[in-house]
């Protein structure tokens, strides 16, 4: 999964979610290089066995009866067993072991509990590949590959442990993800919800399409983030596109530009400007998700409140374009370079391996389609409305496949799901995902918590000494919500078959 | 759809639903011969118009990206626009027109409720067939046949009237259907709750499922019918199947029984009498299911209390057994000559041909697994246990594809349905069906209505002079029910898009 994906008009999309916004976007993008996986040395602090489990490969057909294996991992450490809870993990786009290593709140909250952990990998991704190495191969083998696929292997998955585990068949089960993940949380409770007896979706843009929340949302929120980090850091950047422009008109300037942000590959023509653009763009976005308040390696390696550290480089929009550039390559060099070991800066690569894009892009060019703008002047970017023929064109060149624009507002509800009941949507105020996201109660059980000070799912992360007293606040309102589930559904247990409950 | 097909050792299937029931016990059957289609001269009091609907053939996928036209019927003639109610039959297994012209409770139902009706034909059904003449030619073609993709045929053809017809943006809307008809209305509501508000299940036995009722159920259903209709009766008919072993035994045997039953094909071989008390059998359920307590003609123009006319000639089980089986030809005649026209009967053929046989086999030899028995003394039937494999060796030789017995319990929740909400179950005391019916209150919103003189979904039919007091009360409580949905509906209205509700 460390193909990526190239567009030559705007950016280059290699961070978790990013995807969404990379696709919407792109004008004229090919497959092309190798992105060269990024360091990723997380250290495996956590303790599990990996099991394998049978699935169907289509779960909405009977023409196609073979199956795969569905990787998962189980920590039973602090599980009460005869009923203690399970928090299941929904896998999203990428290996399930980094997911795992990254959810830190789940490992935090087993103990207290009682609690079994389960993460699943979402098929296509990590190891658990429908079609071994032809999953990828073209629009037939990546027919299966689907939210809707994903959320029957966790259902089944879930009945099988229940029926296979000793002492977990009356044991509530509690969906949890983060991001595409959290998205898959809280649709894996309205559309099983006999299975899941409530859901935490952290960070879960389920309102990030078409028609449901304004498609300038998303990049508002990114320059909000550097607006608020710094004296004349937004306005810097909003000027750096112009000069970007300007200087890489010139063979000269190409070389300049080249030499200054220490590429490892020259900008070697005019148009080269353009993937130049896209990928500081995409740097910008995956700083506002990963803008933690201390040390992490997420995406990359970086300091705490990365965003104060990169505007410290960006006080001056008004100086002269070649000083002006200087300062935005030192900005970015805090987010490839804060370990100090790069010799120079890949334009191709912007985050972590982990992720399986190409598996990504295909959702997002069929169901997962989620529209993005900018106008240029709310926020720091370039003009860049949506286009939806644009975009749909560009699915079918790559894939063969065209996007069905409605199609996740009609099986997911779109903004009127207050029927449901027990789901959790939580939402860090300096995320750009939250601007798709629910981030208001609908019901008395689907309820909004927002984290102002929270990047990207900042509340599924370990507990860590400098996390912002609304994070705290934030898991502890989560445990409560999770805590009276498992007590509802202990005074209601779920019927054994043959009886009526 | 005329095609029907011959199981040789238990029955023909040609009756609403009992498919569910033949699948479940056949042995050996094969594709054999046409069905002839028998009187079904449906006097059509209604008026409607005929529309068509362009669907995705693959809702759950994208390699297939064509499109097919399922055919709707609208009828708006009491609708109060700007708001008023649809009333959207979920069609099942059959041409669409005929469950139009027998849910006469829509129509009798439309003035009071300003409710336009919109009547929408089941994908592989009726006209609405994916790949024209070709839809039932093999597993390929025929693997878009499933109740999901018809679930989100109903979903994207609701919104999509929502869009197009002036005025019924903000129409709540309520799924009705009847059969296997009434579990789609059921999982539409549990599935798509932000597209319909609530929905009529009447006669729907979505818990016929493996363990979750047990397999004789239904039979011990249809022999009480009997048993209460006349005294002898099902004892009658339980003695019946050793008399026609015994006579069958000999050729003589043989041609007698062809001549008291006035066969149109002659029996010829001993085998031949399994086919035969397999459509008795057939009959027999058939009878249970429209046990009406006025003439009608759903599967076959019968008189009022069927069951007690056909019981007349079934007092003395303890005749000599020729004496018997006069008595049994007397009584299926009522069923199959009611009118008095039939020159002779076929074996073939047991109810109307507005049904599509083929396909309800195959949806029973995929997804729609119904566990069928009957032990011999708790019933009148011969003893035939539910065996799971041979019934997929026999799917498998037929369509080339495999049931998957745990499926349906896995995506439409069993019996742990009490998350959901606006859901009426209706069911009949005579309606064999109810033994998988939900006929117990789930919630104070998912709800039971029994009607003990009922048969199959007796509620959806028109009123008449002869309706038990039972019905009259179930359709005003379906009725009061409904009216509230609608009211919920315009307290809390759907969310335009773009906007939190």
């Amino acid at each position: 999964m460390a193909a990526g994906f190239r567009p030559d008009s705007v950016v280059i999309c290699v961070a978790l979610l990013r995807c969404f916004h990379v696709l919407s976007a792109f004008n004229s993008p090919n497959l092309a290089r190798q992105v060269a996986v990024s360091s990723n040395a997380v250290v495996n602090t956590v303790n599990y066995n990996t099991y394998y489990f049978k699935q169907k490969i289509d779960h909405f057909g009977f023409a196609e009866d073979a199956t795969f294996k569905q990787r998962y991992l189980v920590a039973d450490q602090h599980w009460h067993k005869d009923g203690g809870p399970i928090l299941f993990y929904t896998g999203n786009e990428g290996d399930i072991t980094w997911f795992c290593n990254n959810t830190g709140f789940m490992w935090d909250v087993a103990e207290e509990l009682g609690a079994m952990l389960v993460f699943a990998e979402h098929r296509y991704y990590g190891e658990s590949l429908p079609f071994g190495d032809k999953s990828y191969s073209d629009a037939k083998h990546l027919n299966f590959l689907s939210s809707e696929q994903a959320l029957a292997d966790f259902a089944v998955l879930i009945e099988g442990l229940k029926r296979t585990v000793p002492g977990a068949q009356h044991s509530p089960v509690i969906a949890i993800g983060g991001s595409y993940g959290g998205m898959l949380a809280a649709w894996l409770r309205m559309k099983y919800p006999h299975v899941v007896v409530g859901a935490l979706a952290s960070s879960a843009p389920i309102w990030q399409f078409t028609d449901l929340v304004p498609c300038g949302d998303f990049y508002k929120i990114v320059t909000q983030d550097f607006s608020m980090s710094g004296m004349g850091c937004s306005e810097s950047i909003s000027k750096s596109w112009k000069a970007i422009d300007n200087i890489s008109s010139t063979d000269d300037g190409l070389q300049w530009l080249s030499s200054a942000f220490k590429l490892c590959s020259p900008l070697r023509k005019k148009e080269d400007a353009v993937a130049f653009k896209a990928w500081l763009q995409e740097t910008w976005v995956n700083l506002a998700m990963v803008d933690y308040p201390y040390e992490a390696n997420f995406l990359q390696p970086l300091p705490a409140w990365p965003i104060k550290v990169v505007c410290q480089f960006l006080k001056n929009p008004y100086r002269p374009e070649k000083d002006l550039l200087n300062g935005i390559f030192l900005a970015v060099n805090v987010y490839y370079n804060h370990t100090g070991n790069a010799p120079c800066l890949n334009i191709s690569q912007t985050a972590t391996g982990n992720l399986g894009y190409i598996g990504w892009y295909y959702q997002a060019c069929t169901e997962m389609v989620m529209p993005m703008c900018t106008d240029g002047s709310s926020d720091m970017f370039e003009l860049q409305s949506w286009d939806f023929k644009a975009f749909s064109d560009e699915c079918y060149s790559l894939f063969g496949v065209r996007p069905r624009a409605d199609w996740a507002t009609t099986v997911y509800g779109g903004k009127n799901i207050s029927s449901h009941s027990n789901i959790v949507f939580s939402n860090g105020g300096l995320d750009p995902w939250s601007g798709g996201g629910v981030t208001r109660n609908i019901s008395k059980s689907v309820v909004a918590i927002m984290i102002p000070e929270g990047a990207h799912h900042l509340d599924l992360r370990y507990n860590n000494a400098y996390d912002p007293k609304s994070v705290l606040q934030a898991r502890a309102l989560e445990v409560k919500y999770m805590t009276e589930w498992i007590k509802e559904a202990s005074e209601n247990p779920k019927c054994p078959h043959n009886q009526v409950c």
